[in-house]
């Protein structure tokens, strides 16, 4: 049957775009998130072009069957997990990008990497800010539907803040353009704002307009060991009572030894938390921020304190920030959380989080976007050890509890994908859920976008 | 009938709140666009908390009543218009506000003008960016619901990238609350987004939550004076090819004149166009940016150029470019244009709205936020000249159908209101118009709010 229904589609699209070999959609079923739930698609299409994803839409339409859109397969969320009967959209050749300078604007597809959209940009002297630490593996498209975040969003904002526009390929196959190269445009619904973030649960983005800076200034990097987590998190608080740091990053104990255990750079192991700061302002503002910062640092009581202007000695700094979740990787399988607290509260969040580790007996290594208040506790289990892995999924769902209880978010910049959807209407609340659905109902009446994820 | 079907919602709001006195009534019927087939509405209400916003919209729901929600009543697209036999919603007595300097937020009600909440907020050093040249006289309420612009949005953005989170009551009379101070959150869909901008139709927010920035540097300002137009544009691309400033406005000769008329403060009365740009970069960047933009401005062959880093010899300037609208007000009735080009084309813009006035024989003066692309055409007309309204009133649409022509859009930032919804289908187009309206049918399906105005 699953074949006689995928012939109309096979032939309406170019040879070989739709892929049913086993062997190949296989590595399609899951994203970083690794659902053992996923289903098994009937096929894995690759799209180049708006038109083509317009025809995977109607037909899915017409046919009922469920349609998970993909990108670099990157989310932590299970985003892209998929459904048993469906079809896996890829967007991994969705690659064209053009940048208009004067405009101070690029258009491209969703497929390209975060990476790929910097360097494009970098060659005009621009910047596009949005930076997860996944940035050279996780494609801009999911970056948009998933409202991604970063290290620099403390100063810069999120994923949302920079797109002024896209296509957009509806649940019927419509193809719509919302927004365009304009700062400003008030004219209908802020449309272009609510498919950013929508997990591809309301259409499927083909290209987006997105908004650049000029290229950023170096950083000056502080960086601060700290003998607790407490005094960390008091500098933290005192930093941005002072200024507005472009970076502003925390490290426990945890991840300070396994990143050191492999890039060898002479981390404090001893220190119980390790803070990495930045600032980009230009000119002399830069190292004049760094130095408040250090002084922040050292009024709350850090160990060391080490100020660099070098950029290539800063970056060393960022990179094992961004090296912190494979390196704690190694010690085990992961659960990857991502509740966001008010700033004021993060100390508590992080008390709690070690409060459930030791209640659970389980390693839980927390970094953190601090200067925003968003956390990654990482679980860390053995999945050959089964009562163990049952302990990582009690507390993964009792960390977003706490986050809850504290006036926080269950996710700040991954999103719900299929791992989180349990707690949205905890989080949410009945009416605002309410209000989620009717908007989806109105946009996809027939369900067949990312059904199961989202929302 | 009428004052049987008010007489429940006056038992349920305290004692005065709702107000049927014609005296008082007349005064709500219009907003600054001064529709002239504004409505009678029913009654005005005044609540003071969410609660009785609640009240009404339950009411209102119940009887199939029209609400129309106002703010400070500033309004230029008719938003705020008054429906015969519906009711108008002020919020002008919602006023409260508080300030976290520790998370950079402020919680606010929408009654307060723009002017008191950057007030409140700068005396805990902070500073809430957007501000529309009618900052003293609109409501944060009203900013929200316009997603309004201003002078800094070439540098900072517009009010939605501001707006972390509102509590909102919907068109049932259910209050929900979405987003807060967090700067990351991911969970569910972006409907914060969704209702900045949404004009009071998608329903009534009662509380925001900003986001704040920390005090702006003192601004280095340059004013030069053009020869023509087409220098004066050529230079505002040589501007944002070279940095990015944080404002770089324009005049036409007309504007020039009529500020100079009221203010006295030798302006060049024989140049054809003058620019206002500032750079707000902390320390001696600042000021190396203004001499960047003084170059560039001799280069595009600047009659004369003006530099200060004196605050407020260069808010003297500001003023100057904020004053325009009373000052060629002064002159005749003005219809406001807000249409919006991507910066390649606001030479043809601008081109283009001369020839419309020439054609029409109409005095159009030409006034910008020229750094974002964002015109504000003012059209002047006689009142009593039957005629030169009705061809004002052509112009008005002529100059619309040239913006969607050169890729631009109907407004940038005052809104669709009830002035510019017959071009908003030209516009989106019919299928972006019918997204519009299932968002809309979704969340107002009695579609009581704000009928006829802005989708």
């Amino acid at each position: 049957m699953s074949a006689d229904l995928l012939a109309g589609l096979i032939a309406d699209l170019p040879e070989g775009m739709v892929v049913t070999d086993p062997a190949v959609t296989e590595g399609y079923r899951q994203d970083r998130a690794f659902d053992p739930s996923a289903g098994k698609p009937l096929a894995v299409v690759r799209p180049r072009r708006t038109e083509e994803v317009q025809t995977v839409l109607r037909w899915a339409s017409a046919h009922s069957v469920p349609v998970v859109t993909r990108g670099a397969g990157s989310g932590l969320s299970g985003g892209a997990t998929a459904v048993d009967n469906g079809i896996v959209l890829s967007t991994e050749k969705m690659r064209d990008i053009t940048v208009d300078p004067v405009t101070r604007t690029a258009v491209c597809q969703p497929g390209l990497f975060n990476a790929e959209v910097k360097k494009a940009v970098a060659e005009h002297g621009l910047w596009y800010p949005p930076d997860p630490s996944s940035y050279e593996i996780c494609s801009i498209g999911g970056n948009i539907a998933t409202n991604a975040g970063g290290l620099c969003c403390v100063k810069y904002g999120v994923t949302t803040d920079y797109v002024l526009g896209m296509q957009v390929v509806l649940a019927d196959g419509t193809a719509v353009r919302l927004g365009g190269p304009r700062l400003k445009d008030v004219a209908g619904l802020s449309l272009t704002k609510l498919f950013v973030g929508s997990e591809g649960t309301l259409g499927v983005i083909t290209e987006v307009t997105l908004r650049l800076l000029p290229a950023q200034n170096a950083l000056s990097v502080v960086v601060a060991s700290f003998a607790s987590v407490e005094q960390a998190i008091d500098a933290v608080l005192g930093v941005t009572a002072r200024l507005r740091p472009a970076m502003l990053e925390f490290m426990d104990s945890v991840a300070i030894n396994a990143v050191e255990d492999t890039l060898r750079m002479d981390l404090d192991r001893d220190a119980a938390a390790m803070l990495v700061a930045g600032s980009d302002e230009r000119g002399r503002a830069g190292s004049q921020d760094a130095k408040v910062i250090a002084e922040v640092f050292a009024e709350n009581g850090a160990k060391e304190v080490f100020s660099t202007d070098d950029p290539d000695e800063g970056e060393a700094f960022v990179a094992a920030r961004r090296f912190c979740i494979p390196a704690v990787e190694a010690k085990g399988s992961l659960l990857l959380e991502d509740v966001g607290v008010p700033l004021p509260a993060l100390g508590h969040l992080v008390t709690g989080i070690a409060r459930i580790a030791e209640e659970r007996e389980l390693m839980i290594s927390v970094i953190a976007h601090a200067g925003d208040g968003n956390t990654h506790p990482l679980l860390v289990f053995d999945p050959n050890d089964a009562a163990m892995a049952e302990r990582a999924q009690l507390a993964y769902g009792e960390i977003m509890d706490l986050a809850i209880d504290l006036g926080g978010t269950i996710t700040g910049e991954h999103g719900v994908g299929r791992l989180k959807l349990p707690w949205l209407e905890d989080y949410l609340g009945p009416d605002v859920m309410d209000l989620n659905r009717r908007i989806k109902q109105a946009l996809d009446p027939g369900g067949i976008l990312n059904p199961g994820s989202g929302i």
